[in-house]
């Protein structure tokens, strides 16, 4: 009902504000017996951390994520994983200046105006940082995937008008991971940071698409009609701030051609029935049919600039809300590991659901 | 989590297949004391209904709906409203040529691996016939809101390639129930039931974009982190049959923008708060702020094409699925009250939620 | 949110006035692949209905119950399953003497202030004759747990003060359903029959207890903290019209005892492990143990009597409420499959989830 | 699903075990606005705590809540509220002796069976240290409530068979606080302790009864048929660890009476409806009605006893449970701010759906 719980099986709630002593969540539906590799949960942590790379803001922030429960002796019990992560770099005076005005395209007046009070400060409940906690769930998402061999990758395929022409089975998305903008394909990946380097120095800033890849997902997962597995990893998406559209399988690019050229026809390979094409983007009828899935992202070019803004006051009142403070010039690189964490919840939700009901 | 619930204050539970007695819906949250136009339902129902025009498919329905429960005196008494609408033109044999095969691009295959049995009849529980529990159900969600003033109007902005170029602000929106196709500028209208025809005889389909507009919402609605409005608004458009994308505000576009460029800057308009321009599509932090709610929802063609095609049976032997039946050329027309119906009932039940917290 | 709906993973929402067209119930959860035989829905439906015996409402319905969905060549498909009862034998002048007053200890002064409006005729929603939906969905449930091998049986172990005095061990259970009271022991049987016709002479009515009994549950079901099994078991009872208590294992009875009185001791037999008393009533800390479950749901005398009783009407003014109209001098027997199909339906609904968290 | 979360608009979600770093919970669903008095939280936690007599047990714990998010500048914001209590007087090794055995009458071996693994320090997670959790978020309830002057209050009305004859009406409940066992009747007070004081030399325990009442509930809380205000008062009780029975108004004591000794007719007082009588227990058809909510619920008696008790490992073979540890010989004095907690959760829950439905 208040909206900060996801999932139904395999289910998190999170808490916290940018200023607040930490952020957190609580995971309740993790099965039991999964081994638990803390490195692992933390270097998910770190992709998404502040301050990693120059092209994201300078705020420092470690990130270590503190487990309460639901883990003996290296292993999941069953019951809750409550996880903690203390804020450590805060300026709260940096914010002063937004305490009775509305920053441009961010959730001041919506949260002023529906709570009746705001933590004004870095934003408040409505910060970005509030990820973090949703990318330490998704760790034990990915790891109970893991058993099932389920591997998710994300990658940032367009920055502005920067675009990775190639096609993701082209390219071999390990490689995203080794330069900061996070683009497999090494050429683009120059261009896009280029390009972020540009706007950082005019002092604007960039949106862009992140590519997300699911290979191995079990057949069978998703739950129509309205809980088809498509609808809920766009839910999961659209709640990651500053997205604007998704889209999966041949998306809005597959509404321009014809039945008979978008249709993907059945075969059997290697004993197994197959599409021929994946322009359904591995659901059909909002179920997981074992091919690949694939869907983008579109994020907007972030909405704190480093320029002076015209706005308002809460009275309505005409003001300035100055382009200061440490942020990012385009959120994409450390979107990445937030778009993976969102899939990998979706998708352990549905599997636990998927084991519920299955009968034969 | 068997998935065929959608809301959580303002609820339905639907039920039904293409081919059995009836299909329905229970609708449990609708408060009472609200007036009910049955004739407005059965309008509803009515732009919705096959055979309403010679671009649609020609099977015939009445969609005639009986109201079970909840209603007293002409008025909702706060207790669950059943709605039935019974089956009449079902030709069961039409499918058995695909009692053993999978139709390419259709739930076949996801079905029968998913829960080991399926009814082929019409799709089954995967036919679009469902969607006319949503639009009746959709319809009390529209009566609830016209309390408050809040008006939700779709229309078709694209088919396959013959895009209305004009702005939602720049047509009178009535104007896309006088004809056909459903788009509101009669010039573009009359070119996209051109081309419908013509892919009808082809023996091909056509998808498509269908625009929601939303005026006069009040401001506040939407649950941040996960339950943000154009979240809840995206599952509910992704949860639509064929719907492969959504966007809202400056969606997918925006994102080549700079962060300059696409802010809306708030400014004071008749003693009121607003944004000068809109490209946040009446949402900011997943919460409405009072400007229009506008957004874009991307309809694949339709996947049952009137040309043979290869396909496999369930032991994955190759075969061949015949063009045949009576089916939509292109969805969209019918699509539009669907879209409308989703995008009210995510209303309703934000409304109902922001009133539940409302503490001031 | 609206209170209609039953379970999580294996959930029904009910609709239904005792005086509108039909009742029913959607079941979304029910696993594919179960035969389904009708008769035995039927035969559960029997046994709640109006007019079985001379010692129940005289009012006559045949309850049948006409499944709209989910079955497909006679078993379930996964999808959702609706039931739909029409109600037959309604009497709405019946029920003029109370449109504009309140019957004592009915809910006709709650619904009233709650809605702002109230079907009055035959309790409107209050009606017990909702719980005919409740054994229609709980029909189903038994068929699916029968998979496990899970019994239910549920016995009139008190009417009035006419006390069943054997332990549930001492007696076949089955004998229950060869009497008009359910009771298994012939002898209290005839007794508490005997103390109804005679209370029902004097216009007065009966209150008791229904004992449930269930075997060979599975190890493990029941989900701490807040759904623990007993909990979830405890609110199914008094969710049902007219019950005032629950109680498991020893339930009032063993908080006069002293820990170690009151222990299981844990012992081996048959090379399982078993507790050698089960005083716990199958349930510890809120998880099934293997052991038999027991219960017992208290309900109270019937509200409506054939006496005239004071009251108010809506204005507040002084009115009196007639005794008359067909009503259940005791509703014990025919409680007796509501409190099984309840009892099935959170069973079902537990298995479910244990099955979706089972990871070793 | 898995059963860690409470309330659907006042909605808790608990974690943590025994031996862990902290226990704690995530509140989501406070409404924005409420002032918070930190101190009357910390009250309510140290009301609960252990060793806060000599009549429970010695294990100490400041049980000091910690802030994490949801409060900005003494008020509530809205977003979710977490508290965080840490573990301090932890004694693992006092528990080495259950790690391959299974205590009589607790969890340890259902948590076995049921997960695979258990950490069996302290009970783990069916510690009823959990229930700190509960009362921390219960504080926030109460808060809430206190602002259309509701007003809970618990107390223990028998301590195995010493029974608190005086009725509540008899009584200043608030004498409850006033003595270490929490009766408000002074006389049965002393001998509850001595019996307690008796009980614990005999290194054995005792259950008993806590009633509840419930004054100022609004008119219209509680949503037939499922959530009636009852059945979810009964499960919040019977989630609690050791409850065996939740019977509320007249209870099992009513169902020995005829309809015509226990119906309570309405009567017109001070311009206002109420019952004449309250044998309904403020709680007509599963919703408010403006009396008083009152109820009982049974505890049996501690399952750890200082005494060795037969048992068996997990390989089934005979071993001894010792009876050692620090123990509470009675729940009940540190169970009654639980029972007001979760009764006040309930509340909160129902105000919240109330409010979002009122439409008149």
């Amino acid at each position: 009902m208040a909206g900060n719980s996801f999932g139904q099986a395999f289910r998190i709630t999170t808490y916290g504000e940018s200023h607040g002593p930490s952020i957190g969540v609580i995971l309740d539906g993790c099965p039991a017996g999964l081994s638990i590799d803390e490195e692992y949960i933390q270097k998910e942590l770190d992709r998404r951390k502040p301050g990693q790379s120059h092209i994201t803001t300078q705020r420092k922030e470690s990130d270590l994520v503190h487990i309460q429960s639901g883990i003996f002796e290296g292993q999941t019990t069953g019951t809750p994983i409550a996880l903690l992560i203390p804020n450590e770099d805060q300026r709260s005076k940096d914010y002063s200046h937004i305490a009775d005005s509305f920053r441009p395209s961010h959730a001041d007046y919506t949260y002023q105006k529906k709570y009746g009070i705001r933590d004004y400060r870095g934003g408040g409940r409505s910060s970005a940082r509030e990820t973090a906690a949703r990318v330490a769930a998704g760790a034990f998402a990915k790891l109970f995937l893991s058993q099932e061999k389920v591997k998710i990758r994300a990658y940032v395929s367009r920055v502005g008008s920067i675009l990775c022409l190639k096609n993701y089975k082209e390219m071999d998305l390990d490689l995203a991971e080794t330069n900061i903008i996070r683009c497999p394909d090494p050429e683009t990946a120059s261009r896009m940071i280029e390009e972020i380097e540009t706007i950082r120095k005019a002092g604007d800033t960039l949106g862009g698409i992140i590519t997300c890849v699911i290979e191995n997902c079990p057949i069978g997962l998703g739950e129509p009609v309205f809980d088809k597995l498509h609808a809920e990893l766009g839910k999961a998406m659209l709640s990651i701030n500053a997205v604007q559209g998704f889209e999966y399988g041949s998306g809005f690019e597959g509404t321009y051609k014809k039945g008979s050229e978008n249709n993907d026809l059945f075969v059997q390979r290697d004993a197994e029935i197959h599409t021929r094409t994946n322009r359904s983007g591995g659901i059909q009828g909002g179920i997981s049919n074992g091919e690949d899935i694939y869907f983008n992202t579109a994020f907007k070019p972030v909405a704190t600039i480093m320029q002076d803004q015209e706005s308002v006051d809460q009275f309505g009142n005409s003001t300035q809300v100055k382009g200061k403070g440490r942020h990012d010039p385009c959120v994409l690189p450390r979107a990445v590991p937030i778009v993976e964490a969102m899939a990998a919840l979706v998708l352990a939700d549905h599997l636990l659901r998927f084991k519920a009901y299955k009968n034969f």
